[in-house]
């Protein structure tokens, strides 16, 4: 039911963003990096300032999880603590972490985040399939335990991507290798519309979108690459279904600082962005 | 010099083995799961036996952060001071993370990892490179300002691996690929005999350790795999240089829960195990 849920809040807020929050706390305005000690109190009013924003007219958050890490404990108590505002929030809530292990370590990870009550649990996190099935089976087990969701990687939208993910074997390239592998493992199937296993693929591949989305008609796709990565409404337009729904599209950067951009608060900056590009899809999208 | 650090431990101790640290505080003796309420209570008494056990017979501890993440925030501040209890030991720190990411979220997770002062700073980290190079070389920049090593995945040792690491491209398989793209990146040379990027290669694959030493003949191989995945020390003899030296071999529960077997301390199980990998390795690496 994880993706459905996710749907139904597109359905609900008519809009298929999600806002991306990767803090760094040299681009936050000065009356944040001012007014607070610590790392945690920076970043808290950062992403609740956000989170005040856009939670009306949003589905979804992502929080990035490097970016939390990258302070420490301090970020991955405000970590924790901003996945617990967006909740209260009632949003749905993705932690892109890109985890991939061997099964025994890739269970350990899933517990982290699909855990009830675990200091991180989210509703949906991404993975990452160079590990093939040990790793993904451990994550989509335990997200069908605990009615969780799984974005796996198959196109990621930078400019490397390609490197491994293009290569052909068999005339097939690898990334379609692990949209097949979600396709036959026997937790894609799903009584619902839409599998609890999505997919990652960028808007910076819009051939690519299309093809993966033949291939996965069950699957919600995770969209990255929208706006500050070059990504354009138009790109992603293949990557819905009739209903124009079945996938949904992450700024980050793009929204979370575009208080640079418009002069208004970090609230008002945040939701005006995430109006703009709501109303920028939907015309490609319904 | 980070990965010449870690060789020259290796002489110093006469040991190749890598000690890897994945508490699961359900498999811990009765005396800490009584002894301590909190969690980071738990892996701590846990952690420092084992350190206090195998510090003087071994070059390095990995930490799977996997297994911290699990126990949240309790298990992320045990993950930073027993990091820091390592380092005062004078062990070498690998922190296996599997970080993968687009360009501007993998040098976050560098920062995370290798930014002097953070609370995560380690010696060296494992990273997933199927993003490729914009992940890559974002780790390699911060490894070498800070003077950090990375092993990158080339052939992991579990059973799944081959799913897509075998395949083949143009006759040649991805994890080749892999390797030639270590190779080819100008952060692999090095004015020392050991570059700073390594690779991580399994016990359970030595055909492709043999292939793969040939490939990389500056790369120190991180090996997992031996003792519980099944991996033995023969396997292992393809992946050291004709000093016996460029390769470290890690096992996990085969000695944190040699207890279980040897019926002594944490301490003393942990140091016995370690001792007899050690001897076991270096007859056939000497």
């Amino acid at each position: 039911m994880s993706m459905m849920i996710l749907m139904e809040k597109v359905v609900e807020k008519n809009s298929i963003v999600v806002v991306g929050i990767d803090p760094v706390i040299d681009r936050f305005p000065e009356y944040i990096k001012d007014g607070f000690d610590s790392s945690y109190g920076k970043l808290m009013a950062f992403g609740k300032e956000i989170i005040d924003g856009v939670y009306d007219v949003v589905p979804a958050v992502k929080f990035q999880i490097a970016y939390f890490e990258s302070y420490g404990l301090d970020g991955m108590r405000a970590f924790k603590d901003l996945i617990a505002y967006a909740k209260e929030k009632k949003l749905y809530v993705i932690a892109d972490v890109k985890r991939g292990d061997i099964g025994s370590t890739a269970e350990a990870y899933a517990r982290a985040y699909f855990s009830k009550g675990s200091d991180f649990e989210v509703d949906c996190i991404t993975i990452n399939p160079y590990l093939g099935d040990d790793n993904n089976n451990a994550f989509y087990n335990l997200a069908k335990e605990n009615d969780k969701g799984v974005f796996v990687l198959v196109k990621t939208s930078n400019n490397t991507s390609g490197q491994l993910q293009d290569l052909k074997s068999d005339n097939q390239e690898i990334y379609k290798y692990v949209a097949n592998n979600i396709k036959e493992n026997k937790f894609y199937e799903t009584d619902h519309i839409y599998s609890n296993i999505g997919a990652v693929v960028g808007a910076t591949y819009p051939k690519q979108l299309s093809e993966i989305r033949e291939m996965l008609p069950q699957s919600v796709f995770l969209i990255p690459g929208y706006g500050a990565q070059g990504g354009k409404a138009e790109d992603i337009k293949g990557a819905f279904d009739s209903n124009g729904l079945g996938a949904v599209v992450n700024s980050s950067r793009g929204i979370i600082y575009s208080y640079e951009k418009f002069g208004l608060s970090i609230s008002k900056s945040s939701r005006k962005a995430a109006v703009e590009m709501r109303d920028d899809i939907n015309q490609w999208r319904l």
